[in-house]
């Protein structure tokens, strides 16, 4: 092995070699795969010893900004569309299922059990919302007992995670039960675009190259149900500034949903008496077979 | 942008496209380049989300493994071949100089400035060695005033760094000035192969993949001299265990030396009396022309 290093390629075979006595099959073709596209990229750009340092030291760096609420590392995943790519090759396995989209960096407490028709943010003031749907398999099946959890931004555009001192934890947040006709729903408040955190390293990187940190106002989703494949999604404010340019590239035009404004009085699952926007959000979820497991 | 996401090849042209404004053309042919190399590697493995979920785990803990001693991303670089093809693409552009290889993770405090002919190591034991050569420019003038930083674990594989409690900083280690006829000289032990540390999550992958973490015995020199290209390199002691199977592939033929028993008596330039190796190690550097800064 140490014979004509002095070559790329023979350098690339030799780290190539190196994984041939990997146990796990999968974890080699992973790793192999990984070692050829990075030798090529460090390869085609001729990489500086200057310019590897700087990269170090920004990976050093986004790791010492992740902590039990920040994940830096996720964050550089999305604003590079790799968060995104895993969810779309997902999704071409089950192309009658609601589509997913990134999980995002805010999922990192539980949410609060609350019951169908609660306010998920109870804390928050803004325009009243009331969302509400039904999930269902991809035959139309409506599924009871489904979990569907999920967490917002307020009108300021922040999570609770993001202001402890203004939010209390749980805020924004929910995890229902659909009842038997597979329906859920709740109140809460619309949703505003916000800036992904940009005083970390990924900030610095959007910086820049002269990108923007905003996403449009959405709710984030995960559903899931005995039997079936967990979904991993949101639904986006159609007209939200931003809508066409997501700084972390997860708009799909099929997660995006009308808000109707509806006068005091209207008909609604949470007895919301007063005007309220009204966003209706069915999601169909993937049926397991026994060998996809 | 909203349009068609689904397919992962208009999800890396939206990626490539947001780093269209960026001023600086080279970082915008970094990033243009990594986008596609990641991009392709996540589509060819087809990455599930729970792998990576695994990946972004292993970053995070792998940042949170780094301090003021310990460098596992420049070790993760290392394990997978990235850091010697930095090296390796930068020597294509110097054939005639001495071959670079790797920085390595263990050059984190300033080496102690010695006169030539002292000993680096005063406080190991082990067996006494003579090294000592001459600093050249490509046409082989002596290169006076050169500064020689070197550094090396000792005859049990440890480094200063990793021995607090047994080394005082600095052992092992030394900065020396070549003389008006280019030459510098010290005196040490023989160090000895050792394993790259793998209490972290690198050491995991080593051990997930059946690799062995050893490094063949090697002296670390860094050559610096006005108007002349740095050199990063070290020199292998001849006949080392893993000289054929270096952890971090770093082992060039040109860059291993004989390290030769000599009898008590015989003449050396640190005043050394009793038995000894010597090492005789000629360095070669580049000139570097005014257009390559």
């Amino acid at each position: 092995m140490t014979t004509d290093l002095m070559r790329p390629e023979a350098l690339a075979e030799a780290v190539l070699e190196s994984f041939e006595r990997t146990e796990n099959p999968r974890l080699k073709e992973v790793l192999q795969s990984l070692t050829r596209h990075l030798h090529a990229f460090v390869a085609e750009v001729d990489l500086t010893f200057e310019e590897w340092e700087t990269a170090i030291d920004f990976l050093t760096r986004t790791g010492h900004t992740c902590d039990d609420v920040r994940q830096e590392f996720i964050l550089l995943s999305d604003v590079l569309g790799v968060s995104m790519l895993v969810e779309t090759l997902n999704d071409i396995e089950t192309p009658d299922a609601t589509e997913s989209t990134v999980l995002g960096p805010f999922h990192m407490v539980e949410s609060p059990k609350r019951e169908l028709g609660d306010n998920v943010s109870p804390s928050s003031v803004g325009q009243t919302c009331v969302v509400h749907g039904t999930v269902r398999a991809e035959d139309g099946t409506p599924v009871p007992g489904a979990l569907v959890d999920v967490w917002q931004a307020d009108a300021d555009g922040f999570y609770d995670v993001q202001q402890p001192d203004l939010q209390p934890l749980g805020n924004g947040r929910g995890l229902f039960t659909t009842d038997d006709q597979g329906r859920f729903a709740f109140e809460s408040i619309v949703p505003a675009h916000y800036p992904i955190p940009t005083d970390g390293p990924v900030g610095e990187l959007l910086a820049a190259t002269g990108r923007h940190a905003y996403r449009p106002a959405h709710i984030h989703f995960i559903v899931t149900a005995p039997g079936f494949r967990e979904l991993t999604t949101h639904i986006f404010v159609d007209g939200s500034e931003y809508i066409d340019s997501d700084a972390v590239f997860a708009v799909k035009e099929s997660l995006i949903r009308s808000f109707v404004p509806c006068p005091a009085g209207t008909d609604n699952p949470c007895g919301v008496t007063g005007e309220f926007v009204d966003a209706q959000i069915d999601i169909t979820i993937h049926a397991e077979s026994d060998d996809e497991n």
